[in-house]
Order: C-alpha cells, then structure tokens, then sequence
C-alpha cells in the first residue's frame, strides 16, 4: 500500500484574455476561437487547485504546509496575473495564446521550481464552473 | 397572508472591464480603485439571477414561465456583454463605471421594459463568488 | 431596531414530474410547457430551504431549533416527495400542476400548521441550481 | 514529463427513472433498491463531466474545442435523455438498469466514437451532490 | 423606484463552540442541546456574508468599496474569531450561548458603528451549508 | 477496455481539533502550526468523499451500494467524530497530530476492512472548500 498522500489548495485570479494565433487572418481566428477571439478582450474568475503529492512528514503530519502553498501561489501566479490582461501586461503569454490548457501548463512550469523534488505536482485550472482543464493529465 | 411567489433564474457571462473615473487623474483611480484601475482590464464570469414577483397564472402555475425568462436575458443582457469588453465595446458603460453596482443597474433597466408590468423585478449579480449586488434593494 | 432573527435550513428530494393542464388538448399542453409535458415524466433534485423568522429565546439562543425544524421538514416534506412521483403519488399534485410555484406553495401549507404561530414562514425552492422560487414573496 | 493535458466540461439534463431487475419479483426489487424502486418513478437533475485527455495542437492551444466537446455532449447525450424517462423512452436503459453506474457507463460509449481516437475519455456523472460515479476507473 | 443597491461580501473563519447554559444542569443541556453540548467543543467553517444598502456614489459607482468592506470584517471579525474556541477565547461569548443566531447578532454589533450611518447593514451567518441565519431579519 | 467504475460517497462531521507535537515546545509548535496550534482548538465542517471502484454487479448495476456505502460512513466515521474534538475525545488521535493527511489516513484505515476486498477504496478529506486531501494518492 502507497503511504502517499495528495493535498490540494485552490486560489483564485481575475484576468482579461482573448484567444487569437498571431500567424492567422481575422477570420480564420474567427472561425476557430468564435467569441474568445473578439478584440477587445473578455475574462474569467480563474481558480486554481494545486497538487501536491508525497509521504507525510512524521514529525508535522504534514505533505506540504498548506499555508506555505497558499503563499507559494499567491506569490508565483495571483500577484503575476490577478487583475491582468494576459495577452498585453505578461511575458509568458506574449507569445502563448491564453487557452486554459497553456495556462494551466504555465503555472505548472512557474510552481515546478519552488514545490521540494521529492513532492509530485499537478495543477487543475477552473476558466469557468463548466470549463476546466488538468496538467499534467 | 400574500399569494405573490418569486421565481429566480440564473445566467452567466463572462466579460472583461476596468474601473475608472475619466474625471480624475491616474494616481487618483489608482488609489480609488486599486487594481481595478490597471489600464489593460482584467475580467470576471459573472453569474445574473433575475427575480420575478406576481400571482402564478391559475391555468400555468407560472408567475412567469422560466424559459421565456432565461430567453429573455439571453437576448437583452447575455448576447451583450458576454465575450465582452464593457468599457469598450458597450453604449451603456461607455461613460458608465462599470461597478457591479452600475451592471446591476443596467441589466434591471435593460430587463424592466420587457417583463409585464404587473410583476416586479429585481437582479443579482455575482462578479466573484465572494462579491456580488443586488438592485432594488 | 428590530430583534428578530432568521434561521435557514436546506433538506432535498428526488421526485418525478411532468406539467400538464388536463383541461387542455396536448397540442396546448406542449405549446405551453414545451418538454416539461413529456408524458413519462422527467425529474429533480429539489432542495428546500426553510426560513424561519421570530425573536431568540433568551434562555437557548434558538429562534427555532434546527434539529427540530428538519426533523419537521424530514417528516412532512421529504418522506411524502422523496422518491415519488409528484402527479401519480401524491394528493397535493393530483389535481394541482407541479410547477416549482404550485410545490412551494403546498410545501408551505404543508409546514406552517406545525410551526409556532409566533414566527414567521418562508420556503424556498430549487428545482435545478439555475431556476427556483420563493414563497411568500 | 508527460505533455498531456485533460480539458473537462459539464452539462446537465434531468430525467425520471427507477431501479428494478424484471428476473427478480417485487419484493426482491424492494429489498435490493428500497425507495430507487417506487414503480412511478422519482427523478434527478444528473451532471455529466466530460474528461478529455490528449496533446494540445501547438496552434490553437486546445486539446479539443470545448465548445465543440459542448456541443457533442448536448447532440448525443442531452438531447435524448433529458426531460425524459429514462427506463420507458430510452432503447439504451429498455433491458438495462439506470443505475448511476450504467449511465455513466452508456454516456461514455455514445460518446467515444465521436471522440477522435488520439484523445482518451472518461466521464463523471452526478446523480445527486452527493452520489456521483466515474467511468472508466 | 428607489435607487439603492445592496452589496454583499463574503468571508470565512474556523471556530470551536459548544452549546451551554450554565444555568441548567448538565442533563437539561444535553435534553435541549443534544451533541451540540458535548463537552470538548466541537467546530464550524463558519461563512460570513454581510450585506450593506446605499445609494451608489455617482463618483465611484460604489455603495461602499469592497475591499475596504472585506478588510473591516477581516478586521473587526475574522482575527478576534478565527481558530479561536468561540466559548473560552472570546469576551462576547463568555456569557453569550455561542448559537449561530447570537453569533450573528455578535458580529452585527461589532460592524455596525464602523459602517457609515447612512448604509444599513445585514449579516447572513453559514454555521453549515444547510444551517445559516440572518440578522436583522 | 476496464470495466471498472468508481462510485463516490459525500457524508459530513463538524469536529474541534489543535496541530500539536508533543515532542516540541510551545514556541515550536506556535512556529510550526501557527494558528493551528492555538491552545484551546478550533473547529472544521469537515466533508468526506468516499471512492470505491470495482466492476459493477450485472444483477444490480451497482459496483456497492451507496446507500450501503453512506451507512459504513455514519457508522464508521460520522458517529465516530461529529461533534467531537479529535485530539481530546478520539483514540486514534491522542496520539497522532489531526492534520487533513492524518485524518483521511485514518478514516480509510477505519472503513478499509469494512469494503469488500474486490473493491479498491480511496479517501478524500476536505477540511475547507479551498483545503484537502486525498489518500492513498
């Protein structure tokens, strides 16, 4: 038997986006992204669920210390996207259309680094209620 | 004792915008609005319930039947805003500060003429799970 | 200042429906309540909340006690609805069309001879998370 | 590291049904199923999440169109099973019990055809908030 | 028609309470307050949703900011109440039955001078998602 | 193909509990658990989902019954620690810290020789909406 355990914290950022391919016409992206291409940007409250998996540290009881991954988040993604236009104010969509699955693989890529090697994530990013999307699957 | 009901129907969109005051300068919306304020927009997927108040028809059981109600914001409020840009791509925030404040306002004014005068109106709106308006309180 | 408080609580029921007017053709019947009329019927998940309204005991700090006032609903609600079929099973609906108006109203009726005259009613229904109603309004 | 991506979606329908075994007699049904199966049906407002795994295309950012994975489950899962009975109008629950498990289980293979077969599918079906079943485990 | 809007804010805070006169003997406080009294406290994620009614300031579009809505309960609510046992850490509830109903009158008290007069002020308490109360009602 | 189907249970306890190690000082553990460790416990609306995954039964359509299911639950977990404080009125954590992770440990230990060995079983514990964990992982 695995003595493994996940633990997960959600937190939240506002953004504006618009899906668009840079080496396309208007109408082709109008055409594949629909409404999301719109110009003039749309947004979503985001909600991210962050993974976090390993073997309990006997002395705390703990995987992970949820407040220190509450912090870790806030401080690598919410600060970098909350109240943002992906497209215009962050490096990392510069040249990334904003879909939720690049999104979601770009907060993973941003956590990677300070979540300990030993400890296995994944991230889960709700665009909307309906819409969601899981890295890595 | 009253036989008026209320029947509540939920819609969504999803839509981008800032708050801002044309009339002051910048460091003045920054220290009102915060965040808020940044120039590139950020967004939100708001969530409208419209309540409708009356005597259910004796033939129906319908104070208003619930599907012409969701048709209803579909057409007036939803195919508006939803994918939108309110400051930019909108008559009614054009020179509106779209708070949830001023939205709500807008979308009852929006609603009012077309449900029957003989029922009241009143909306909801949730720009975040943890912050949302209602109108007329 | 008034001192009176309100006290809420949620109980479900899962119950087939269709809406039908037997004093109509079905042509009319479909017209109206479009897919709702379907003659096998379809169902809900039905959550009703119950609001109850009136001045804390000072001697429990209870407007009402919730344990008492869901073992109420429990008992004149839940196991009269739950797992029925709200036109063939019940009295209340054999000759009253099951709209979410028409079942408040009778959840109502069926609660208030059993709550302390001295406080005040109200339910609330949800028939899906997106449409429900309230009554009185 | 995998570059897999799971992009999910969720849609409603409600719908009537009962639990029996036609090879057993009543009381055996009573026993096994208890109030699941009354003969005059009860009812539940299902949710279907739709879990669809795969690369995303470097030129769109999707794994698949949401809206396009939208519309497939409205086409071949709401459209035939909401608002209906689904042990009398359905071909698929006419010699199969509508457990939780076998719709789950029948939604899935409705679905995979229609999935293109570079992309993996499993599907979650709620029954109630509480009651839900996964398909394949 | 009256030109108030209401805006609601919603926060958290974890509390241990037990229910206790310490009038009655130990007996009468099981009677009436069945596992509720058990002696070593039990606890709650208590939600917080306070509800405040203006007229919009035409310069900002607010009734009242909510971020200064949202720091004010942090402040006044969620440091003198979170992680704290509700019967032993704090002065309100040293003679104050710890029940959701007086909870909620506690908090109204501890907000009300520190909203502007000209706003009225509601708070809605969630001792459980099926348990909550409202004050005033 | 797997034939396997997983079912998912949600049942709720509201607990008092304290992070502590005895084997550390005051100071330590104020550093280390922070408000957790606060001296006189705070408190969860603790929900458990439990996930049991197998090949249905052809005869019934059920992989387990979940009413059966929810029942282990109550007997198991529920009358075991609602209303109770863990570290104080609990065999299984008097000495072992009550994290999330220690919890869902010991809860799928509790129900694991009560589940059908055929069947797999797997926990989650969420301790707040945006707080939780799963075991085994």
């Amino acid at each position: 038997m695995s003595n493994q355990v996940a633990v997960f914290r959600k937190e939240s950022f506002n953004a504006a986006h618009r899906l668009f391919n840079p080496a396309w016409d208007e109408a082709t992206n109008a055409k594949v992204f629909g409404k999301c291409a719109l110009p003039n940007y749309h947004g979503h409250n985001y909600e991210l669920v962050v993974k976090v998996t390993g073997v309990p540290d006997p002395e705390t009881g703990y995987v992970m210390d949820m407040k220190e991954l509450s912090d870790l988040v806030q401080e690598l993604i919410v600060e970098r996207f909350d109240h943002r236009n992906l497209n215009l104010d962050t490096v990392e969509f510069r040249n990334l259309n904003p879909t939720a699955e690049n999104i979601a693989v770009v907060c993973w890529q941003l956590l990677r680094p300070r979540i300990p090697a030993v400890l296995d994530l994944q991230v889960r990013l709700y665009e909307t209620p309906r819409n969601y999307v899981e890295y890595p699957a």
